[in-house]
């Protein structure tokens, strides 16, 4: 059987947990909480099914999860989506992405990719015949950015999409309104579609504002802006997310999606409809996360790890140049052997594996967990 | 924007469903029970949410329900796929089928379709890139069968795949294992692979043994083996599958799903462990839907439709030349609007749309409503 992906192995997630579980480490690798979620959540899910809604649920969503949706999109964003025809509920994000990519990249077009990049992606523009043209962030002292002249510069006639992500896995930098703007004005007269991955829109710290695409009105109306509820609701495992887009790319997607999936767990939707009436549970999520951030901030400041800035997601990246110099794989391997807490290398998120001596910790764990995880990462 | 998928439009099951809920028409359209599933499957959910069952679950599915799954396949069908390297769960039958497609066909390959065909194999087959090549069954008056010979004669150097759906929906008939052999003779010196939609696996009547593709040995070694437990356990809108397939198939399936899905919901996959320990539920099925069967066949005896026969799923075919002459999908429509009564014309399964005066009702409904139904159709 001759490959349809032959670059693909085993993602760098499940390799780390694997080996996390194996020695005994403090798992600070795959990104998933260690607490649990509210009750309430489950308690809603479980009236549904014994309301007996287990039955098909409409192709593109519940209809009062959709409401739920464009509500809290327009609240928090000021977009009025439609609910009928420009939201779509999904089976988590990485449906979202593969089902957008899918429904409007033919064989052949190009796929704009801001590298470090979700390892989804790739994947996700292979399948589609399309390819994939690298642009890397810039890291300087103020973190992280997306170099537009670059991006730019990569645009040539085949251009059919850019994919950003903000907040960014795995950097825990994100867009500002100029770097929209910036990317609004290359996209100006050309018909380039925009897929905005904000899993964690929720996580943004420091009184700064989530930037979405959905609040950009030229960038909208051009964009698939996709979300989920795993990262906000800490319930990783339930793999429901949703696409925001303007009804003629939500009527592609949809096409797709009737047919790569049809249709999303019913009582999960609705449980997560009747869970969104209370906006607190995501208000309350940057002051809840911040905490930690900075609880695991001020462990690491007293190692050898170098501190990235972390502006929003539930990541946080170091140097360890001050450590070891060994490549990135090998070091979150050791990491996770001898000092017992797993990172993920952030070259995994490469296309070419780049080194740049850098790892990934996820701080998306109880106090204590992020406790013990320090006081080993402050032996070596 | 330019479509990926420029023939599709909404599914002939939504519009079936929508006209029958806008004329109050008592729906034996779409696929899926009017009644409530054993409430301790529910219950079993709920508990694995408690139990905090609520991270990202393996990729591959959760190792209970992986194991569960090959218990019962090996139980059934005597054929002991390792759950470790060649079950991997789905987010429904439909994703499995898109992506074992989408793993093993590549641009320009031909894959065999045997129409009529559920409405997710041609869009699945064009997303890969690749070309559906259609074979209509045969109609006499033992019912609906496969021509090999025009299967055999539809093979040429390109065929990568031949999609075969047993119990079959639309038409209800069975594959039995001198079918089973006339492909493996078809395929035998070739590498072309089989995909094996088996949803319907435990809705064989009279006393007739499911022939599944896992049981075959020969067969087995190049397919893909799809099931789903919406339709075995009365949740349509849970949206859990799974494939079974040979280490290197599942290979190939896993490096797609791992990027296309990554995964499915947590503790549903839990919670269908737990339930699959008792074997009862599906055992008992045949006998649940035979009664229902015969109960509706009994009543469409007195009216003016002719019924086919009708060996497996929840699904009647009747012919209404004795009623109309009107298209088959206007029929339907005419049968919703008019007697209130919907159905699912049998040319939405076909490329073509090419008639033959036959509808399509689902008996998986309470007996009363399967009364009312009936009430109204003799009354045509
Ligand atoms: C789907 S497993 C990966 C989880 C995640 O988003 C991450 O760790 O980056
Ligand atoms: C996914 S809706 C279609 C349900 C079904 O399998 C059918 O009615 O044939």
């Amino acid at each position: 059987l001759q490959s349809r992906l032959p670059a693909v192995g085993t993602t760098v997630f499940t390799l780390m947990s694997n080996l996390a579980a194996e020695h005994g480490a403090v798992n600070l690798g795959q990104g998933f909480p260690d607490f649990a979620c509210d009750p309430r959540l489950p308690e809603l899910v479980s009236e549904a099914m014994r309301a007996g809604l287990n039955q098909y649920p409409p192709m593109p969503g519940a209809a009062p999860l959709r409401a739920a949706i464009a509500a809290k999109i327009a609240a928090l964003y000021g977009r009025a989506y439609d609910a009928a025809t420009e939201i779509t509920v999904t089976a988590g994000a990485t449906q979202a992405i593969v089902t957008a990519i899918l429904c409007a990249v033919h064989p052949g077009d190009e796929v704009i990719v801001i590298e470090p990049a979700y390892d989804s992606y790739l994947p996700a523009i292979r399948l589609a015949g399309a390819v994939p043209v690298t642009v890397p962030m810039r890291l300087d002292e103020a973190g992280y950015h997306v170099p537009w002249n670059d991006v730019a510069g990569a645009v040539t006639p085949r251009t059919r999409m850019v994919v950003i992500n903000s907040p960014h896995n795995p950097t825990g930098s994100i867009l500002r309104p100029c770097d929209l703007d910036a990317l609004a004005a290359i996209v100006a007269d050309t018909d380039i579609l925009v897929l905005s991955d904000e899993v964690y829109e929720h996580m943004v710290y420091d009184g700064e504002q989530h930037a979405s695409v959905s609040r950009h009105p030229v960038l909208a109306e051009r964009a698939f802006v996709v979300s989920s509820f795993g990262k906000t609701y800490h319930v990783t495992g339930w793999k429901i997310g949703y696409v925001a887009a303007p009804a003629a790319l939500t009527a592609e997607f949809r096409k797709v999606h009737q047919y790569d999936l049809f249709s999303v767990n019913t009582p999960m939707q609705h449980g997560l409809a009747a869970y969104m009436a209370d906006p607190a549970p995501y208000l309350d999520l940057p002051a809840f996360y911040q905490r930690k951030r900075d609880l695991f901030r001020a462990g690491l400041a007293g190692t050898r790890f170098t501190l990235l800035p972390a502006d929003g997601t539930y990541f946080q990246c170091v140097r360890y140049d001050g450590v070891s110099d060994l490549p990135e794989a090998e070091f979150a391997q050791w990491l996770t052997r001898e000092i017992k807490v797993a990172a993920i290398p952030v070259s995994a998120f490469y296309r070419g594996g780049r080194e740049s001596g850098i790892v990934r910790f996820c701080f998306a764990k109880q106090d204590e967990t992020l406790r013990l995880a320090l006081e080993r990462l402050a032996r070596v």
